[in-house]
């Protein structure tokens, strides 16, 4: 059996490494346009932020092994060739044409199974400017490396970052210091656009601002600007000029679909190749995997684009599989994604709530803010919690995470309940691990969780930070209460101007005070004495009472809007 | 609506706050025997070894109100009595006798609804000297008190710890240190014997040894000797004597039932209050929750006696939402534990190998060591998962974690996946947040669940450490052939005499080297390269060889027996 992969970096490798496992006899080849096999893309923002000292840290195996023709020769029994492009794809005849990219030599290999892991490229928009130079993108490791080497030697002090996706967000964060200055500048009207919904979005924009980046939102990029040497030195957007020293653009990537279109490969709905649940093609000889590839989503049961390492993996294994007649499916997956930024956690899984809006289904919220371990312990910090599912029934639609805190492990639950059909009951009772460091007796998943039960029955009446400050820009009378300790509103005091202050504790005896005839929004830090205020106030007969959800850890990123 | 919770440490203060924000008219009333209230008790061992520096730290809100009387009749609109014993329950007539401990007044209390929160008290064994001065227990805040100001006036230097449960570890890891040797006694043949399986509770041991605790195993003690102050001096062992200045007594918890069996309310099997799946006891007026009542196995279906804050949380909020007529079940548990001690963080869910076997399961397992986040990330650390699965069908029954890294999160993930019944292919098609700071592209969950499904399928063949070290102990011939790097052995060479060493790249020529008369055992530093080295001998024409599950990061937790 002739095995050929087209792509060396994940999905490659992984089909081998498994296909050798299972098959002593095929003749299992990769072909790899580059000269790096088996790299660590995820790691390139890292290199630069100088976190990975060594670009070749990310070529390496954990016991220090470089992954290279000779490794998968010896290691995994694997010929690889690199530097080598396939071209063409005969499939009646079941041959790949080769190029050797550095000699020209060409060459016809036979196949009994091709598979195109043929990646992903940046999706470059298609404005004037974008071959100037000192422009950059960050998608293979010289992109890193050139880049590195550009900010290091020429000190430069001002780059615009073009895309607030996860690369975008990563790679500001790996530039923006004290030294160097970092505009962002993003044509939605929020940051990680195709990861949160604008609320959690907002959270992110404040910590990047409070850490000096420069966000410019709903800001198109219309062209960038050359010097006499052909440097960008400007960039013109929708908001006005920009004077930069380089533009790292991020604007996303699109699968490298072109020699699967050439062989009469079906193309999917999202511009990926469509594979089956054994991730095969049309053609039962070529299978497709990685960034090249198309999946489908748990939720909506539609293809999704979503490139990862992680899934990319998952998708080699299952190839390997069912070359060999193992019964192996890849399962539609939730789009759980996440990255690790300006010191915080942030992820997603399932759907936004804007994206469960737009289909149609109808959405109760939760923003829950708390510490992810006890507050006595001496490591802790604070995480948001989003949790979006259906009013009717409360399944789980989807969830987002964003904190300094470990808010990861909690999305790793979520993900996992949402691949099980969980409802918010179901993530009520779960058993997970409780001890001083790890949680609080309540963990802040659970509290999410009895938070968007409590709104969807109705027994809590919340808002959202969002909604309040639109009804407040809009004019209307409302009375926010703050029920927080007297020291806390002393150290952080809300910036809204006629804002009450009665001290949860105080307000059963000075519950007059507070006014009937507006609605009383009830305010904390987390959110918890915010609804008990509001309780508290509903028993003394106030009808138009709520807790603001998230307390100020949310609404703090909203305030400075008022 | 009148409402009296026997107990104010979890349960009553939670039923209390959650039927409030229920109920404006309900008359909630507290009574609790002791003088501090809702205090976290799982945070004591962390008092005493300084993590927390002051006592009453646990017993404030994280926005540092300290929770007493006023603090839940200000907040809470709840009444508390403390350091107030309820003596004896008149069901027929709802009366609950209460008597103040200090003046003695007793009192008689109507209810319409009644919670037992009495919580558990310390299983002391019956041996001679358990009340001699300087023998401690670890239960209530002024244990924790008197414990830590002992050694610190006394300047000990020698404590001996009684028992190996999640306490007694805590506790031997709050007190060893360079001024301080703790002697650790377990009558059982492993540390944390309710927790681990022997295997994963050796990972324990030699972390433990290495910090230089003696640990005495299968060594009960049959009575504490004191000096002529009365004063303990002297552990008496099946083992011998231990000359010591202090002991600890953490030898488990029994639950407090005496109000409950006197009132002639149903005890389970456990030893527990019985109750049903809202919490109720055999009177529709009582409830019983927390340290006090069973709870029923999710795997098993049998009533369990785990008690723990988080799922006494979990009660209270049924209990709370029961009475007001909510619909709310409690649902069965997992058995969910974790500590972190010795800088591990250690946790198991679901049911062990030794208690799924004597359950008559057709057990399968798998243990599988490797990095919580990529090995180029700045932090990254070891962890071991094992897992526990049915041989038939591969249906999860259960699953352990130990390491350095973040293994708490694989294990609330596992938890998460047990309650809904997964099996080992659902975890490997686990959609799970990957970057590079918080995961390997290949999740170490998912492959301890690839391993899991490699060895019940047959793919691959593996040896545990512990079936190795059992049959090298008993003569048989065996050869353990290193295929790690060069600079790998060197720095940490396996020291069985006779092992073999060939790197995993020099095997594919120097394969004929390897004894084909013997079993064979692959080994390398977390298992993936063995599990290649196998595969590549057997396509050689080996067909005795079988690679070591994790590697030495298990391994060498035994090999020093052999």
């Amino acid at each position: 059996m002739k095995v050929i992969m087209v792509g060396g970096v994940v999905v490659g490798p992984k089909v081998s490494a498994r296909l050798r496992r299972l098959n002593s006899e095929a003749e299992i080849t990769i072909i790899e346009k580059g000269s790096l096999l088996s790299y660590g893309a995820c790691g390139l923002p890292l290199y630069v932020a100088n976190l990975v000292p060594q670009l070749d840290g990310l070529m390496r195996t954990s016991y220090g092994v470089l992954r290279d023709t000779d490794f998968f020769q010896s290691q995994k029994d694997v010929n690889v060739l690199t530097q080598t492009e396939a071209v063409k794809i005969d499939r009646a005849h079941k041959k790949v044409f080769v190029r050797n990219v550095v000699t020209g030599v060409e060459e016809t290999l036979d196949y009994d199974y091709l598979v195109l892991a043929t990646g992903a490229k940046p999706s470059v928009p298609p404005i004037p400017g974008v071959n100037l130079g000192q422009v950059f993108t960050l998608h293979r490791p010289q992109d890193a490396q050139a880049l590195k080497e550009f900010i290091k030697t020429k000190k430069v002090k001002h780059v615009t970052v073009m895309g607030s996706g996860l690369i975008g967000i990563e790679t500001a964060d790996a530039l923006a210091g004290p030294r160097l200055k970092v505009t962002l500048c993003e044509a939605e009207s929020q940051v990680l656009p195709k990861l949160l919904d604008g609320d959690m979005a907002k959270l992110v924009e404040r910590q990047m601002e409070g850490q000096g980046v420069d966000i410019r939102l709903s800001c198109r990029v219309k062209a960038l600007e050359g010097d006499a040497e052909g440097n960008v030195c400007r960039v013109q957007t929708e908001q006005g000029t920009i004077e930069t020293e380089a533009v790292v653009i991020a604007t996303g990537v699109r699968p490298e679909v072109s020699l699967a279109r050439e062989a009469g490969l079906m193309i999917g709905s999202t511009g990926a190749i469509k594979v089956d649940e054994h991730m095969m093609t049309n053609d039962p000889a070529i299978y497709a995997g990685g960034d090249c590839a198309e999946q489908l989503h748990l939720v909506t049961g539609e293809p999704v684009y979503i490139p990862l390492a992680s899934t990319a993996n998952k998708q080699g294994r299952v190839i390997a599989d069912h070359m060999m007649g193992i019964s192996a499916r890849y399962a539609p997956v939730e789009g759980t994604s996440v990255l690790q930024a300006f010191d915080l956690n942030i992820g997603r899984t399932g759907l936004g709530e804007a994206e469960a809006r737009k289909r149609g289904y109808n959405v109760v919220t939760s923003v829950s803010s708390g510490l992810d371990s006890t507050h006595y312990y001496p490591m802790h910090a604070n995480i948001t919690i989003k949790l979006i599912a259906e009013q009717e029934n409360g399944r789980l639609l989807g969830a987002q995470v964003c904190g300094v805190g470990e808010s990861v492990k909690r999305l790793d639950v979520l993900a996992t309940a949402l691949k099980f059909g969980a409802n918010v009951r179901d993530l009520i009772d779960l058993d997970l691990a409780y001890a001083p460091p790890f949680a609080t007796a309540i963990d802040v998943l659970i509290h999410a969780a009895t938070t968007l039960e409590n709104i969807r029955l109705g027994v809590a009446k919340a808002i959202t930070a969002e909604a309040l400050v639109s009804r407040l820009q809009a004019g209307e009378k409302i009375c926010l209460l703050d029920v927080r300790e007297r020291e806390e509103v002393a150290a952080n005091p809300l910036s809204i101007e006629g804002t009450m202050v009665i001290a949860l504790g105080e307000l059963r005896e000075r519950w007059e005070e507070v006014p009937k005839d507006s609605l009383v929004v009830t305010v904390c830090g987390l959110g918890i004495r915010g609804y008990d205020a509001a309780c508290m106030l509903e028993r003394k007969g106030a009808d138009q009472v709520v807790f603001l959800q998230g307390g100020l850890s949310v609404g703090n990123a909203y305030f400075d809007q008022v």
